[in-house]
């Protein structure tokens, strides 16, 4: 039994409705990643290792590792917010903490939720929990603007 | 005619060596961008816009405008390394100015050259130079260390 | 003559309204900073020397960099701001390039001016044009706040 | 009864020797801020407050609360060293979560000890835990450096 959600989400389907935006994000479907765990205020997003996500010394490239981590804690962030909003990542700050080899996971968290701006982290882990990466991020609330391409 | 290069790299064929490595980012690769200027202590890369590089709302993935600042900054750095040495991202702040639509061009250039840690910044542009991204990053020389995978 | 400045400031008389906001950061004055240049867009602060702003080794505390640093870029973006709106640092991002001795200036900028956030830079540089340190920070404008303590 | 120190510190004299090289930041002395408590990577500073240490609006200036995390983390990352070790701060990235107005406390934490390079957070906080700041920094072991001015 876990704790209860510290966090109050605005909109009670808001697992329904991250699984539909991850699922609008063709750059995850690029790099293979995928929606593991959706909380208030908790996303946690898994990336199968694949050689063509690599730097040039085989490692998963540090680019890759800040989109999940990105996605992760802008989802998290996004769980706590109306249905009627969309968000965007305002900054990222993210330090790459060992050299990551395997399938990694990101684990986003807000850290203070708030109307107009968002912080949240991520910590991103490789195989038997090695720590390889830790963000931490700012992101804005759009109110009444769609989560969708603007011709939709 | 530009100015002469205000940096001094320490080995006088860093643009031959910085495309063999870009050649092994396979993470390079599979998101379409392309090594476009090489100078000392400044580096251009390209990204022609795809489809598959989008996130929800139809913008170019924050994580890929992260990736791409990444290598343009740290190819700027490692352009004025010893030929012997190898170079590890120690962790980048990159704040995404506006939606990025079309293709994207980031300049990495180098701010402070050091032994060890070198500070280096990116500047992201979508078309008509609208100004989409601006990074700062630190890096680290790993002296006598190749920059190939280590089973190499 | 210098080159035009190229921000349109919102309110004519910026200078004179950021001259008398920095009069009231009593923090500004327990460091003995001073205001010295005030230009749309572009904001100098001086700090000369003392010993008791120095860290254990005997340089300038890097927190006090990041003071005079986070002022020059925060009335960097203030300087285009209505004359009823008021600022807030969202968050800011600070390397240490040199340790820094003796006396020194920050020049802050403004990168992308908003109309909610606003991402400014600064640069500190020590005697002799020695940099020390490089900053990059996202502001919040607070629409029709006064720049006051909330009491007045 | 608090849970076993995570971290295993190269020298058992950690706490004294921190507390000694905290009395030799005068720029602690000038805004004063006080060591609460030290831990094997763990340290607390707090901070009274002071009309003297607002900005325009009567709040804690945003470069004392950097001030204080940036001691606090840095002293964090500096009780894993060996004693003939110092320390540098690298770079910081600090999000402003909330207006702070009294007395401030900082938490700083280690995320990732290394040879070369450490990680470390902080938190700061107001009166009732009202979180104030997160900040995220990297920190440079100098091996056989005293932590002293070079003159002495």
């Amino acid at each position: 039994m876990s704790a209860p959600a510290p966090f109050n989400p605005a909109d009670a389907r808001f697992a329904e409705r991250i699984r539909r935006s991850f699922e609008r994000q063709k750059a995850m479907a690029l790099i293979g990643a995928a929606l593991l765990q959706v909380e208030a205020g908790r996303v946690e997003i898994g990336l199968p290792f694949r050689a063509d996500l690599t730097q040039q010394k085989g490692y998963v490239h540090g680019g890759i590792i800040g989109m999940i981590a990105d996605s992760a804690a802008g989802y998290a962030a996004y769980s706590l917010m109306p249905a009627s909003a969309s968000l965007v990542t305002v900054e990222y700050k993210i330090n790459i903490l060992a050299p990551a080899l395997g399938s990694l996971t990101a684990i986003g968290e807000v850290v203070k939720p708030g109307r107009t701006l968002t912080v949240a982290r991520a910590e991103v882990y490789a195989a038997l929990g090695k720590h390889v990466a830790t963000m931490q991020q700012t992101l804005m609330m759009l109110p009444d603007t769609p989560d969708l391409p603007a011709d939709q």
